[in-house]
């Protein structure tokens, strides 16, 4: 593991670091925000997966979370959004597709399989680096998102359970199978075949019966992509019926950026401490 | 005045805004952030000069001042870092000089003197535009900034006495006239006799008998640019002379960056809020 930088920050460390990724076959970076706390021993960590176009930067400068992280004393990492440097000229086409929007999934078709392999690396070699080389509790690890990171958040902690202890999301996109981000994603990373898909969508996996932590939505209403790519009321409709507890907040006229991430930041940590300092 | 984009944020709104400045003959762009008490009526309005490379988004995006700003009632200005789009070849050659470089002055030399002139922009036709179009008392106006910022709060509150009633600043380039960046800058701007730079550097003017209001001025100590550029103990050693209010915090580990700001930017906050909401 190698520190790119390290930036003192609310009486904490904010760093950006980079790894040789077995399971992506390249390098990866990310962030790892160090509360004080983590001084004086172990403390919970929550990771946080970023939208479409962002990296591992993109949450540490723009949601101030740090602020309450430090007072709580949470250690928050940020993975990068996808593999970098792949080669694939497709992975630069588009901005919703390949580099930049790894939809936090294993690939299976050609030529993704090979590198676009972030849910192994996020759940697996990931979290085993950091809770190896950061003094963050294995037993207490959240995990949240926005946008594509809110699906990833969703999806990842209905597929693995128990592994997350407290979850939440903003503006995911909540039904991939049914919105042309998740079809052209799905149709490229996982194939046309459409059985294969509702594995990876928090929607159908709850419709399954797949079970996760109390979870936390917040939705912007003007938000630009609510109508086309969201779709929230799939995902409230599937808890409802299923029993899995959500507290989904829909906030007039916020949009799906940062400005509004920033503005219920401390819900989320506030909803993840709950839990996790329990 | 043309609306570039608006985003709702703690209640308030954080907006980008363009306008045709006379005093600079170009657009000109800088970034409002309403606290969600104007609607009832005018509040208070702190001015935040960026550094350089900046632009009018740089402290909206990663300061994480909103949050503070919207419990206590401030409208928060940012500006520009400079006139775009000169055409002059020599304001693109360096990242510290020339565009995102305007020092807060207003040049004198060829070929800048007829754009460059952030002094007048930002005390007069911006200060004013701002007044005019948003619900801002022009008797509670406050100013800081940070790093060629820093230096631009500090020299255009000591030129302009009693139009700020608040000043502070992050990491200021405190006396120009003796570091490489101010150097630069003056020496293009202003001209190599050295005998018109005292008017632009916080340091001489204090030295001269210019007065501001109680200073707060918080500085990193593992700031990358504190030995070569910033030179805080001149203006320390000036202030302690003249008798004019200083606060000078230092800070141990804290760099010269985002980080830093974002972990002090509540002082700052109620620092300005001391005076103005008084």
């Amino acid at each position: 593991m190698e520190t790119l930088s390290q930036h003192h920050c609310f009486g904490g460390v904010q760093g950006f670091y980079r790894h040789s990724a077995h399971s992506i076959g390249l390098p990866m970076k990310f962030g790892v925000f160090v509360p004080p706390q983590a001084a004086h021993g172990p403390v919970p960590v929550l990771f946080y997966l970023a939208g479409l176009t962002c990296t591992e930067e993109t949450f540490a400068i723009k949601a101030g979370a740090q602020r309450l992280a430090a007072e709580l004393g949470l250690m928050i990492v940020t993975p990068d959004t996808s593999p970098r440097g792949t080669g694939i000229d497709a992975a630069d086409a588009a901005w919703d597709f390949g580099h930049g929007a790894g939809f936090y999934l294993d690939a299976t078709q050609a030529p993704w399989a090979g590198h676009f392999r972030m849910e192994t690396w996020v759940t697996q070699e990931l979290r085993q680096l950091v809770l190896a080389q950061f003094p963050a509790r294995a037993d207490r690890v959240g995990l949240f998102g926005h946008s594509m990171g809110g699906h990833g958040a969703l999806t990842l902690a209905l597929r693995h359970p128990g592994q997350y202890q407290s979850v939440s999301a903003f503006a995911p996109i909540a039904a991939p199978s049914q919105c042309p981000w998740g079809e052209k994603a799905f149709t490229g990373y996982l194939g046309e075949d459409r059985s294969g898909w509702a594995a990876h969508d928090a929607t159908e996996l709850i419709k399954a019966g797949h079970k996760a932590p109390p979870l936390l939505v917040d939705q912007g209403l003007a938000d630009q992509f609510l109508a086309a790519e969201l779709h929230p009321h799939l995902l409230e409709a599937a808890c409802a019926e299923a029993g899995q507890p959500l507290t989904l907040r829909r906030h007039a006229g916020y949009d799906h950026g940062y400005y509004f991430i920033a503005s219920f930041i401390d819900d989320h940590l506030r909803h993840h401490a709950r839990t996790l300092l329990a």
